[in-house]
């Protein structure tokens, strides 16, 4: 039986469901840290082994989650636990930092950049873009129905970056100023396909149509080394406007064919021949 | 000059953003009426020949009203005047009549129907395939930021016609669950693009991608028989969402690649060798 402190952070995890890969991964190693100190360490071994299958239950296609379980160790050290735990959340701080480094590599002085939603990875990227005193510009869908591009509208307006809110349903109109395009990702399938939210793939087909070079930012940790595009379980939220029932499914699949790269900690992957 | 009763009209048309095609040039032909009862005989040549320049000035790209000026007859005559004022009314109602007719013998029995917005047209296309007993389902974007989808939303459930509301960021999603694709059209550029409620290219371009044969209602004084997809221009109104300003471009511009037919009231127009 696990402790009422890592089942409380279990059920804040399986609650969420509008914040994603990096935040569940966060939260995740948090319940592994509570574990650890909470509970004797003769149990630690089978609670460790039961927090890694729940973990994964949370939602078995969040690659984050995967790659967290699969870190740590099964043990009864209760120190060796706390340090993976540690080391993971360390290891994802400078993975992010990596990936804005790299990504800001793209960003050249006069483009504008086209970006669906709210990914705190994009967002990394424009900072160190701004940072080494790139000018550019962003165009950000509002992304209904819970508008996350008005809190990265936001984000920039303190950083004082130039941006351009539009709706949704403008991707294919704004994409043709855009000189790239970028994303972020919950989750990369083992074949290809990248996990993120729903109208991401609308941006991606414009933006392959409109030859505007499509980038999606993800650390490796968000790669999942077996789940397929097809086993993907697409989680959806209640929503109504108005009294209809409006559905609302949050994520959408990209195949690698509309993407130009993913830009991680370890430099942009490409996609490879047998994908393409 | 105009009589004040036209100004009023002409004004009137100016104002509205949101209602298209066919609403314009009814009021268009509202206003030679207007003109015909209200104006001496012997005034009234010159004053066509204004009211015919200023119903185009209102959108320059709207073909409808193009259409509308061109039947008009240059006269001093106050009966033929209201006479071809309400034949292009007539035709106008006898146009879409024989389109649904048309459009709904492409419904088949378990379609799935995936369309953008709201159109007179296509609605009147499911009103027909429902007499005709045919069983079916409707998804509807609910076409953010005026909800036009709503109001279709509303009126097929006044139909008892079954239908599912999406966010336009679904679109993607969901055509692959939908059989058949079918939009409006505020208009038909002479090269073959169609001008709709932005967003629609985004379906066109989902659709494609997953072998959704898309169709265009579009009744043929929609067609514009001079202005080319780069002549077109798309009207933007002014809107903002928690205090920052959002682009509103209302419509955009599909190439004909992506249409599989233009539902006409003589026929499903397909596109020519030469432009696909």
């Amino acid at each position: 039986m696990l402790p009422d402190r890592v089942l409380e952070i279990l059920n804040e995890m399986k609650a969420e469901r509008i914040r994603g890969a990096t935040w569940l991964a966060r939260k995740g190693a948090e319940a592994f840290l509570a574990l650890a100190e909470e509970l004797d360490e003769a149990l630690l071994e089978d609670a460790i082994r039961e927090l890694r299958s729940r973990i994964i239950e949370v939602n078995p296609s969040m690659a984050s989650l995967y790659n967290l379980a699969r870190f740590m160790p099964i043990t009864n050290n209760r120190e060796l636990v706390k340090m993976r735990a540690l080391e993971f959340l360390r290891r994802m701080d400078e993975a992010k930092r990596e990936l804005a480094s790299i990504g800001a590599q793209l960003i050249d002085d006069g483009d504008v950049i086209i970006t669906h939603s709210f990914s705190s990875s994009v967002l990394e990227i424009f900072k160190v873009a701004k940072d080494r005193r790139k000018s550019f510009k962003v165009i950000i869908t509002e992304s209904s129905p819970d508008y996350e591009g008005l809190h990265l509208a936001n984000e920039l307006e303190n950083l004082g970056i130039e941006f351009e809110v539009i709706t949704d349903s403008q991707m294919g109109l704004f994409c043709r100023k855009a000189t790239i395009s970028m994303v972020g990702a919950d989750m990369v399938t083992r074949d290809g396909f990248v996990v993120n939210k729903a109208g991401t793939y609308l941006l991606a087909l414009a933006c392959h149509e409109s030859d505007v070079p499509f980038y999606v930012a993800a650390e490796t940790y968000k790669f999942h080394p077996t789940v397929k595009s097809n086993e993907v379980v697409l989680h959806e939220r209640d929503f109504s406007r108005s009294g209809f029932r409006v559905r609302n499914v949050l994520f959408d699949l990209t195949p690698w064919k509309f993407i130009r790269g993913i830009i991680t900690e370890l430099g942009i992957v490409i996609p490879p021949r047998d994908i393409q």
